[in-house]
C-alpha cells in the first residue's frame, strides 16, 4: 500500500532504514520527478534547504542545490570544513540547533561516521545524509538503484558486479545493502586489500548470493550491471598500499565488447583512469546519465520529506 | 508617533544611531515578522541582498541570507576575506561602488573598525553592518533586545548581567549601549583583564545603574537576564592572557538553580564550555531561540530599509 | 535583418565569433535590459545558471549571478579552483558533463586558454566564457563596447586608446578585436615590454588604423575614449619585469584636463593606482558605470542564449 508510506519529516540517514517497499516507492516518485526536473516547478516554493558540507563535495552539493531549485525552493549553506563557528570550537549539535532555525531541511556531509545520525537526534528539521564517514551515502545508493531500474526495466533477476575499492568507498557499502533487498546475484570484485568490509558482507550474505573475486575479466561475460569505483588515494592510510592497487581495473572498448550487449556500466564519479574515454560514447556507458538521475532522486526525497 | 519613523534607504551602522523610539519600532516590526518567518513571503521579491563577508562568520551570513529568502528576495556574495579583487589590491570603497550595481542592499562584515561607516559613505544602496572590528554588531544587539522583550514581556525594570569577555566581545558593546536606552540595572561581570572598555562605560553610566564585579555567583540570585559570552581566544593579543581567564565562568544546573525561577540565559553563540550542555533543556536556556529571533529581527531591518 | 540572428543555444566563447551585425544586436538587446535590470523580472524563471569559477573572480562571478537573478532565474556554482572533484583528478570534460545535468547554462572561468572552447565541445548546454587564460573575455569586451556606445552615442568615428598592460591583460585582447569591426582609430599605449601581442595586432591591422606608442601625454588631447588597465603583477613571469613598469601610467585631474571635454575614461577594474581617486567625481570617469553596464550586457546574453 503505497499511500500508507510515511516520509514527511523523516530523516534520511542510512539506506538500511528503508524497506524494499519504501525504496520502490522512492524510485516511483523519482520517475514522476523526471518532467519536473526538465521544466522546473513551484512545488517547494518558500522552502529553504541548507547544504552543510563539512567535507567538500562539489558534485553532491550542487546536485542537492539543483534539486531544490528545480522544485522552486531556495538554498543556503557552506561548501567546506572551514566553517568558522566550528573553527571557534563549536560542536555539531550546536551547529545543527542553529541552522534548524534558518532552513526547512538540512543536507549534511561530514567526515565522521555517525555524524548524520547524531545531527538527526538534535534537529527539529529533517536531516538528509549527503555522505558521512566511509560508511553511508544513501542518496547515492538510491540514484544507483534508480539508474539500474531505469536502464534495465527491473532490479530483480540481475547479475550485478561492484568493482574496485570496496573497502574505503562509501558508495558501494550503501549500494550493497540496498541491493540485498532485491533478488539479485552480487559479484564483489576487488584486490585482496580492498575487499568489502566483513561487516557489510555478513549483514547481507543471507539475503543475496555473493561471489567475491579478484578477477574482473572472468565475470564480465556473465553480468548485467558493472559498477566500478575510483580507488580513492585520499582514503588510504598508507600511500604504498595505494600504489600497489591503483589502476588495477580498467574498462576499455575491449572489456565492453567481451560483455553482454545490454551490459550497463556505472561509476559514482569522479573517475580517474578506471574507464577509458573511448568508452564514453558506447551505449553501455551510463555514468553521466547517473548524474541526471541523482537530481531526480534527490528531488523525490526533498518532495517526500517536506511533505509537499 | 511610529508612522513618522523613517527607515527607507537608511544605513544600519551602529546601535548608537537609534533612539529608544526607533528601537521599539524595530522590535514591533520584528514581532510582525514572526508568522512570515515561518511561512515565507514574496514581500521582497526581485530584491537582491549582497552578503560581503571579509571576515568569515557562517552563522551571521546564513542568518542574513535566510532572512532575505524568507522575504522572497535573493542573495549573492562571498564568505571570506579571500575576495580576489581585494587580493589584487582593491580598496573597500571601490569594492562597494562595484557591488552597489549588483544588489539592492549590502550586509557587510569586516575586520576593521569604521569599515561599515566608510562603506556607507560611498554606497548608493543601504549598508547593514554585520559586524565591524571589535566595536559594532548592531543586528546582534537588536536580536538580544528582542529576545529579552519576547521572553520577559518588557525590558524596563529588569536586572541584566553581561558576563565574560566584556573587553574584546563586540556583541556586548553594542548591547550595553542599546540597553542604556532602557530603564534597567546593568551588571558587568568579568575578570579584571576583560572589563568593559572605559569608553563604553563612560558613554552609558549617566543613563543606567552599573555594577562591575568579578563574582558571578554573588549576583546570580538577583538578576532577570544573564547574558554570557565566549572568551574569544582569537581576539587576545597574548595567548598567556587568554589561558589565565579561559573557563572562568561556567553555567551549569547548580548556577541555574541558584537564580530566580524566571531567569533567562542568553549567549550570542558559538559557545565553548561557558554553558554546560545539561542546561540546554532547562526553561531558562534561550540561546537557541535567540538564533530564530535573529532571523526575524534581520527580516524586519531588510523590510524597513528596503521600504517594502 | 535583426530577426534572422540566431543566438538560442549558442556558446559565447570568443568575441571573434561575432559579426558586427551580431554585436550591434547584442548592444541593442542590452539597452532593452536597462529597465529590467532596475526592476527585476520573471523572464528566466525556472532556469538555472551554473557559475564554474576554476580561477577566482568575485567581480565577474557576482555580475553573472546578479544578471541571472534580475531575470528571475537562479544560480549554483563554485568560486575557486579548489573544486573537489578536480583535486581528485577529474578532467574538465567530465566536470562539464556532470554540471550540464544541473543547469541550463554554464558561465565558465578557467586559467587555461582554450578551456571554454573545449567545454563547449562537450556540453549539451550553452557555455558562456567568463575569462579563459590570458586571451579571451568576451563579455568584458561587450560591456566595454556597450559603455562606449551608451556614453558617446556611437562607436564609429571615435579615437580610442588602450593603455597599460596590453600584453597580459585579457580584456584588451578581446576589446581590440571587437573594436576592429568598427570604423575607429586605435591607439595602443604601453611600455615596450607590455606591447599588444603581435598575433592580435596582425589580425586587426588591415581593418583599423593602429598607432602604437609609449607616450600617453602626447595622445591624450586627440582621443575620445581612454581605456586604461591595471598592470597585473600576478601575470608576470618575472617580478623584476613587473617592478620596471608598475605605475608607469597614472591618470589624475591634470591628465583629464589636458583631454577633450567629452573624453571618457574606462577601466576594467579592479584598479590600483592607475587612476587617482580625485578623478572619480569628474564627468569623464565612467568606470563604475561600466560595472552596471556589465550586468545589462550579461542579462542580454543570458536572455538571447536561453531563447527567452
Amino acid at each position: 500500500m503505497v499511500f500508507s508510506l510515511k516520509f514527511t519529516g523523516r530523516n534520511i540517514i542510512s539506506i538500511e532504514d528503508f524497506s524494499r517497499k519504501e525504496i520502490n516507492y522512492i524510485l516511483q516518485v523519482s520517475r514522476n520527478m523526471e518532467p519536473i526536473a526538465s521544466k522546473g516547478s513551484d512545488i517547494l516554493k518558500r522552502k529553504i534547504l541548507a547544504t552543510l558540507f563539512f567535507e567538500p563535495s562539489t558534485r553532491t552539493r550542487l546536485s542537492f542545490e539543483a534539486a531544490m531549485l528545480k522544485l522552486g525552493g531556495s538554498t543556503i549553506g557552506f561548501a567546506d570544513a572551514d566553517i568558522t563557528s566550528v573553527k571557534k570550537g563549536e560542536n555539531l549539535s550546536d551547529t545543527i540547533r542553529t541552522i534548524e532555525n534558518y532552513a526547512d531541511i538540512i543536507a549534511l556531509r561530514h567526515p565522521l561516521e555517525g555524524s548524520a545520525k547524531l545531527a538527526a537526534e538534535f534537529s527539529r528539521v529533517p536531516i538528509l545524509n549527503a555522505g558521512s564517514g566511509a560508511e553511508e551515502h544513501p542518496t547515492q545508493a538510491l540514484m544507483d538503484l534508480y539508474t539500474i531500474q531505469k536502464e534495465k526495466g527491473r532490479i530483480d533477476g540481475l547479475k550485478i558486479a561492484l568493482v574496485g575499492d570496496l573497502r574505503y568507498g562509501r558508495t558501494v557499502h550503501s549500494l550493497a545493502c540496498a541491493l540485498s533487498l532485491f533478488d539479485i546475484e552480487l559479484y564483489l570484485i576487488s584486490p585482496e586489500s580492498l575487499r568489502m568490509r566483513k561487516g557489510v558482507v555478513d549483514s547481507i550474505k543471507n539475503q543475496v548470493s555473493i561471489t567475491e573475486d579478484k578477477n574482473l575479466d572472468k565475470i564480465i561475460p556473465q553480468i548485467d550491471v558493472l559498477y566500478i569505483t575510483r580507488i580513492q588515494k585520499e582514503r588510504f592510510p598508507d600511500p604504498a598500499e595505494y600504489s600497489k592497487v591503483k589502476g588495477v581495473y580498467k574498462i576499455d572498448l575491449k572489456t565492453i565488447s567481451s560483455g553482454k550487449n545490454d551490459l550497463i556500466l556505472l561509476h559514482p564519479l569522479p573517475r580517474l583512469d578506471e574507464i577509458a574515454s573511448e568508452v564514453d560514447d558506447t551505449p553501455q556507458a551510463k555514468y553521466f546519465q547517473q548524474v541526471w538521475n541523482g537530481i531526480v532522486v534527490r528531488m523525490a526525497l526533498l518532495f517526500l520529506v517536506l511533505g509537499a
